[in-house]
């Protein structure tokens, strides 16, 4: 056996998530099938970050093991040959250890949300970032995130079918910064409960409109519920960037 | 009448290119026709860059005429609303002089041009730039680029349908930069021929992938042929950025 790590784009809005789905294509499967493909193996794969549907990825990491091993750089190759043309495409392959999980050995995932704040609709970044045309202040949202900083319990900020044992994270990063007609906020921690990067930027959002304050965003994650939640960012404006490893 | 400045954005893969042509929707004509549909008024746009197939803007400037004066934002809206779906967005529209000429006026363009210079294939990029798989020594393209600086007969880099009177154009800017995986070129001058931005970015990547030399492309300039270019850049890569005004 041998295992191999790689680390995975894709254009979210093309699929229904990372994870297998009944209802449509997920990129574990596309992936799945090209390995089959290429080698005729059929196996599993596990990814560092499971994407909601529409959310995209610029360096998943996901891990696989073949019955023999091969060349790192072919099965590169070959994996982009298959995939095609589906807009998933595998950046680099390593043959890792047999103790390596690509989920549970994550020390950190990194985590882009962009937004283009103006009045004019979206063009070339359509499906790329949410469009808010109400002017949002980035200054506060920034301010607001820090409320968020540190080890929570973030069941304001969780989807309802969220699987994690505990709510409770620890978030070692959230900034907010304007560019241009860009905000990106930029959001790290060894591990985030389901919907809860969305759920952050869209409650910071309405600190950017002037209809929450920080007090509102430290209020509503002390309360510990759901229903205390503004609300979640549409997915198309979120990029999973990066994992660590130690 | 009332004259006014635009400032669009566009996705040029979902058009013939800036002007009206037979066998598609131009930019042009959807402008044109969100027009008519706004006030009823049938007329002409004129651009600063008639940008090709394929070419994105994200700061075409244009200019037109009304009947009778009307609020700036107000058109600015009734545009953007007329153009859903199309990607083609109204970034910003200001009453202007009756002498202001988007086209005449214009004293110098900006052009973006990007590569994705990497094995795999785009994914959240795809039609947004140009992909090479074969590594470029973007500090060798950079370099090359200077033999391009200045004033210079540049009926090499012209396409053989280019309408300008005279292949004699002044290169003000053409720098070649490197950031991870992606390359830009940028280009500024006061006006270019039809396709010389993508005929030198194509001749220039000759010389990121060690085929050529500065001194090939020198002499290519020299040359004042067509038949010495080394080839055009496709379009997806392109950008028209913004245009200047006195």
């Amino acid at each position: 056996m041998a295992r191999y790590r790689l680390v995975i784009e894709y254009l979210g809005s093309a699929f229904v998530g990372w994870q297998h789905q009944e209802n449509g294509l997920s990129v574990q499967q596309a992936l799945e099938e090209a390995i089959f493909r290429y080698c005729g193996e059929r196996l599993r794969t596990t990814a560092a970050g499971r994407t909601d549907s529409g959310v995209h990825a610029l360096g998943q990491v996901a891990h696989f093991d073949l019955a023999r091993a091969r060349d790192a750089h072919q099965i590169q190759q070959a994996l982009n040959f298959h995939l095609r043309p589906l807009p998933v495409a595998v950046l680099s392959v390593a043959p890792v250890g047999d103790d390596f999980n690509a989920r549970f050995d994550a020390v950190r995932r990194h985590y882009r949300y962009r937004i283009v704040n103006r009045a004019a609709p979206l063009t070339v970044d359509r499906g790329l970032a949410w469009h808010v045309a109400q002017p949002l202040d980035a200054g506060a949202m920034h301010e607001a995130a820090r409320e968020l900083l540190g080890r929570h319990d973030f069941t304001t900020f969780r989807a309802s079918r969220c699987q994690a044992r505990s709510p409770v994270k620890t978030l070692d990063g959230l900034a907010v910064s304007r560019h241009g007609d860009e905000i990106i906020v930029e959001a790290e921690a060894r591990s985030f409960l389901h919907h809860q990067v969305r759920s952050m930027v869209g409650t910071l959002s309405l600190v950017g409109r002037g209809k929450w304050t920080a007090a509102d965003v430290a209020a509503a994650l002390a309360a510990r519920d759901r229903k205390a939640l503004g609300f979640n960012a549409p997915p198309e404006g979120l990029y999973l960037l990066r994992v660590d490893y130690p």
